[in-house]
């Protein structure tokens, strides 16, 4: 008997049959002796439909309220799912994030998960019941108010239930069949991966690989949770998420980013403190910085180029302008056509030249590479949006991953 | 400075601009000094909606999971009504049964209210704040489970508020003026009511008035919590609720009820313990029965009328054949176009002969009755319901209520 943790997110409970189908597959998983744990987002975009009348009722920002509000999305699609459970003769109950013992900080819409008080998902699978969990929501027992989990939160309960209850595997159900080599949506060769390590995944989900959100997989990787990646529309092995236990490929996967644009500061004065001048602003103003190149000085003047998530690009324009006037710099321009193509393998480390072997091949096609970046697992290079696809069709069919190059004989 | 609880029932709010509105009603009631509690329903059809959803889902009784289900109706509309209330610079905050200490039975669907321990409304009251709470829910301490209050939920969770909290007035919002003296879509001369007893409001309920459940009413009379009822699409006043205070009119109004049909138990064998035989069962199964006539008896034989919830109709039929083969009865039939006409008035008491003047004026027009039950303060006839509206305008015009017959002299 195992203790399993499922979570199917809004597609997959995203009408009346499809949560039918979900009680199908979770009665099945029940029926055949597992302890079943299971976490559920809100019913396809009725997240989106409430955010929407909120925005008919009020222009202001009222995150408690909002919270409140957006909670009874996954109140409606887990109690539907315990009925259709029951349904089939299994016994069921869904529980509240504050039911379940999902306690937040008090952060209303980007709550962070600080502990675990599962007692009543303890005591329902002792009697032998399906516990259903609403994901992306919590408590903040200093507040006692109801908070929600922000983006990828549905994963994050997930795993950190499964973490808790010291599940055997934590299945992550989507509309794909699991962790692909590239986008299969552009590389039509792209392999399902039967395995991935967390370190790689974290990788490839930072490198804008969808299919995962990176807090979920740290929080597996920090509590040694395996991941299983599969498909809620047929019963086939999806991708396991889990400490090393195979040989590393030297690239497992091709991954792009869209979701990015490029800000270059001009003609910056090349003296100490510049750097801080400039991200010190965004930090404070909560802008995350994804890569960050400063060129070779050419006399006593760079450039420094950095990306942000485009939903940040107009605040952080206005910082970086500011920066730039302060700086006595030449100015700063915005290029929001830009994509991110990074190679990800745990098998770098001991197979150097991946790098230049992809450089090579983006220079062979006549792409340019606007910024470089790397991690000891991981080379991303900025390119022209317009080339994003060939690109990573290109280094898919240089690479072939799951790519183990021979080993050197000696 | 007045304490107020304001209910608004699901058309109050049932859209963006309907909560928008409600919001600058609430406001100006704290801006003028009040302290002011808002209980509020789901918006409009949500509920249906909910239900319905639950239907495609599952063919099954899940009073739990439909509770958990019925509940986010609520959850969105306060959080809606609270952001639209804070646009207006008046802080607001909403709470669910739960965080608002409604304390209830475990009877899922219809819950009682067991005892209320407002502590965040009263904190919020006193931080100046007015507090949303959701209408129709609560929770039961003995199971820690959320429930819900069955038909007429938000009017008891307002009343029940007002008498803990020690309100000046239970307003409830309603797409009517307030109590009529009689249907004004039946009557067009029909008045609205300045004030109305607690007992006199109790029997019109009970007569088929559907602006008040009798549960809330019961709720307020007990606590003596006086009742506003009026519109929420003007500032008129309505109705007032509350104990006699002004001379007792000897027909306040003319209700009728249409939701209710006959039965009858035919040549039944005339001995004591009949009448248990047929309606004990009926309380078993949680039938409630209303009216109740038997015949006299004829040649050792009787027969008995009854009349049920039309909802009730089937489940009252099967119980009331099985009794009737039991006791070698004539068989059952059933009437379902009836309907209950009815006059109220506390003055009653004191004027004999409002009955008698009741079935003269239905007499003259050629109208058959076919049952009748009294209390000390209401006259109830069952005819067609063909003729229903008819009698309503006939017994409106004869004693042209509120109507305070002259004094005799002595």
């Amino acid at each position: 008997m195992a203790l399993i943790v499922q979570k199917y997110g809004g597609t997959s409970v995203g009408d009346a049959d499809r949560i039918k189908a979900v009680a199908a597959r979770v009665a099945a998983a029940h029926d055949s002796g597992n302890q079943v744990v299971v976490v559920v987002s809100a019913m396809g975009d009725s997240t989106d439909r409430l955010v929407d009348l909120a925005a008919e009722v009020s222009g202001g920002r009222h995150p408690r309220e909002m919270d409140m509000l957006l909670t009874a999305g996954e109140r409606i699609s887990m109690a539907l799912l315990a009925m259709a459970i029951r349904d089939r003769g299994v016994e069921a109950m869904s529980l509240t994030g504050s039911q379940a013992g999902i306690l937040t900080d008090t952060s209303h819409g980007e709550a962070k998960i600080r502990d675990i008080r599962a007692i009543r998902v303890r005591e329902g699978l002792d009697q032998g019941r399906v516990v259903i969990v609403a994901g992306f929501q919590g408590v903040s027992p200093d507040t006692k108010e109801i908070t929600t989990l922000g983006r990828g939160g549905s994963d994050a309960t997930a795993v950190a239930m499964a973490a808790y209850l010291g599940a055997d595997v934590c299945e992550i159900y989507t509309d794909v069949d699991g962790v692909f080599t590239a986008d299969p949506r552009i590389v039509p060769g792209a392999r399902k991966l039967d395995e991935v390590s967390f370190e790689e995944m974290l990788e490839l989900a930072a490198a804008g690989a969808r299919v995962l959100m990176m807090r979920s997989v740290e929080f597996a990787r920090r509590f040694n949770v395996p991941l299983h990646v599969r498909s809620s529309f047929h019963d086939g092995e999806g991708t396991w998420v889990k400490e090393n236990t195979m040989e590393d490929a030297a690239v497992t996967g091709v991954a792009h980013d869209l979701s990015e644009v490029k800000l270059t500061v001009r003609a910056v004065p090349d003296r100490p403190g510049v750097a801080s001048a400039v991200f010190e602003p965004l930090s404070s103003a909560g802008v995350n910085v994804d890569m960050i190149v400063q060129n070779i000085s050419h006399e006593g003047f760079t450039d420094i180029s950095f990306t942000v998530a485009r939903s940040d690009a107009d605040r952080a324009l206005g910082l970086a302008r500011q920066a730039a006037a302060a700086l006595g710099a030449g100015g700063v321009s915005l290029d929001d056509a830009i994509a991110k193509v990074s190679v990800v393998g745990a098998g770098m480390r001991t197979h150097p030249g991946i790098a230049a072997r992809m450089f090579t091949v983006l220079a062979d096609a006549g792409i340019n590479i606007a910024m470089i970046s790397t991690s000891p697992i991981r080379v991303s290079c900025v390119v022209d949006a317009a080339v994003a696809e060939e690109a990573v069709r290109l280094l898919h069919d240089a690479f072939d991953p799951p790519f183990e190059p021979q080993e050197e004989s000696i």
